[in-house]
């Protein structure tokens, strides 16, 4: 693409910094490095394969993905996919074994239906498809509860072919605890999963893997006694949420909404034409849907579908109409796939426009 | 589209029953039929070409748009098109203006800034639009306030080429009102109202448009004295929250999305594969992200991204992985432009799949 710039582009407008992109993957690449652990990103966050690319670049040992598309769009740039996600469905199944064979496949899954449908369907296309058992270490949402229906699983998956025992995997879950009280959180985690490893171990299944992190708790991971290997989604962009929780700096926000104000009509606020559609309507961790990338004192107070509503009554700043201004969403994952494109920038110049490939499903 | 069992389908999946569709058209007709009202559905709600379509033939005379990509494709189905939104920003305008000739365009503004760009790019393009004031009636998001200032922007309007004065339009944002205290509320605003018509046909600028109407407040319309036009969106195809505030019924959801189950490993739950990034994360008018429809007191209690956790603990139905589930989400307009398509069902039978052409900007 030759070089635009953002006033060139229609809004709302998905923006990617790609400078601050860059500094993100060091960071997290020099983290893993130094902690000897794998780093595999959940590329669900931004599901464009120039983004996957990357992450791969800099230092990824394989891919994390949510959704058969996003395997099926990351196998192109990576040949080591963990699908963090029970495999349950016939076309999904079909879909995942249709995928290359050089692309390692891993699968996490916390039930007897899952593995079996899996290792049947892996047998039919005469792969063997690698399982991590999925966890639950409080979050509740998937994963199981007790290391005696981990290794319960954990021995199905190891004696049944098609499949193969690799290890075990969690989410963590703790966007709501405070930075300061990660550590001790994490220390009770760490007991957790010892318990689950110390009885796989003891049944014959010593874990080769054992995979967690998420952006909340990544730069705490090496608390986690045990852990192999990293997962961190949101980590490469960032968002309102994760420098509220205090797990990303401000100046590592690497996405935005470009919007225009589009009327001024209601005293102490403007309105902006991002809305749902283009930020998302998802409560975060402070009031608000969004702040200003450049004034972040500055809070999109609601959203209907085509108008963001921000709050000017407790800053001089007054934009007038047909000003441009660019907003930080609560929760960059779903705002992203609003989005066919992302417009990837240095500064204010364009520099490429990537597809959001794998959106939909 | 040969028939499809909806079994075919991958998960998550937009689902949308035509037989419901059908007969919400029909009431809707027969309301605007039975009050002498214009009825102009706002196509925001479904973004397909093949609902707008069936809209226009069931008696809309004109279609409501909010972007100007919705405004190119509803232009592929009706000749009179209104744009429900300020038209700020050169591109924005460009667009617009390369609308087939025969379509005769309305744009609501409420600003001079957003007025004056217009009549520019009107001239330039030697086409005349016609221009609604947007009024405030208690919604406060866009709109004028005072009678005064929308005197003076008519006054502009009716005296600037490019563009001709037509009328007023305002939304009503009733969305909390219960139905039962819609009436009262809706006197009210009549009385607000017709202090704005009062002024422009002193002003000898009558209004020959009084736009009005959504859907909470659909079916009360008649009640605003002086309204020639309804704008019902979310009608066509309704949700939780049209039937929370008991301006749908259950039976006229005509909207759901397929999911799997794919975990019931921690108690009290089962973990559905349609999240936030098929749903949307929405806060409604009751707890929860969802219902079942065919169990409407099944709650969605929580969504992450592609996860959905139904809540079981006050049902005694137990689903089992694999088992399929149609969930209507709490905001359809929200929901729908998530998924590149629409799965068009009678019965359980596939009939056709609707592109969600308008979705994006």
């Amino acid at each position: 693409m030759s070089a635009l710039s953002l006033d060139a582009l229609d809004t709302p407008a998905a923006i990617v910094d790609l400078d601050r992109v860059e500094r993100n993957l060091q960071r997290v690449a020099a983290y893993a490095r130094e902690h000897g652990l794998r780093l595999r990103p959940h590329t669900k966050t931004h599901k464009t394969v120039e983004l996957g690319a990357l992450q791969v670049a800099a230092g990824a040992s394989g891919v994390t993905v949510a959704t058969v598309l996003e395997a099926e769009v990351m196998a192109r740039v990576s040949d080591d996919v963990l699908l963090a996600y029970p495999t349950v469905g016939a076309r999904r199944l079909a879909r995942l074994m249709a995928l290359p064979s050089r692309v390692r496949l891993t699968v996490a899954l916390d039930s007897r239906e899952a593995l079996e449908g899996l290792a049947q369907a892996a047998r039919d296309a005469g792969r063997t498809v690698d399982v991590l058992v999925e966890l639950d270490l409080g979050m509740r949402r998937v994963g199981l509860r007790t290391p005696e229906d981990a290794v319960a699983l954990a021995r199905v998956a190891a004696s049944t072919t098609g499949v193969a025992f690799r290890g075990v995997t969690f989410y963590a879950g703790h966007i709501r605890i405070p930075q300061a009280e990660l550590p001790a959180a994490m220390q009770a985690q760490s007991q957790t999963l010892a318990s689950f490893v110390d009885a796989l171990r003891a049944a014959g299944l010593p874990p080769e893997v054992v995979s967690g992190g998420s952006t909340p708790t990544l730069w705490q991971s090496h608390l986690v006694r045990g852990l192999t290997e990293i997962r961190p989604g949101l980590n490469v962009l960032n968002d309102r949420n994760s420098v509220t929780i205090g797990a990303s700096d401000w100046s590592e926000c690497a996405y935005s909404v470009l919007a225009t104000v589009v009327s001024t009509a209601v005293p102490g606020q403007v309105v902006i034409d991002a809305g749902a559609k283009a930020l998302a309507k998802e409560e975060g961790l402070a009031p608000g849907y969004g702040v200003l990338l450049d004034r972040p004192e500055v809070v999109v107070k609601n959203l209907s579908e085509e108008h963001g509503l921000i709050d000017v009554s407790a800053t001089t700043w007054r934009p007038r109409i047909g000003e441009r201004v660019r907003v930080v969403p609560n929760h960059v994952c779903v705002s992203v796939p609003l989005h066919a494109r992302l417009h990837v920038v240095r500064g204010d110049t364009g520099v490429a426009t990537w597809e959001v490939a794998a959106r939909g499903w």
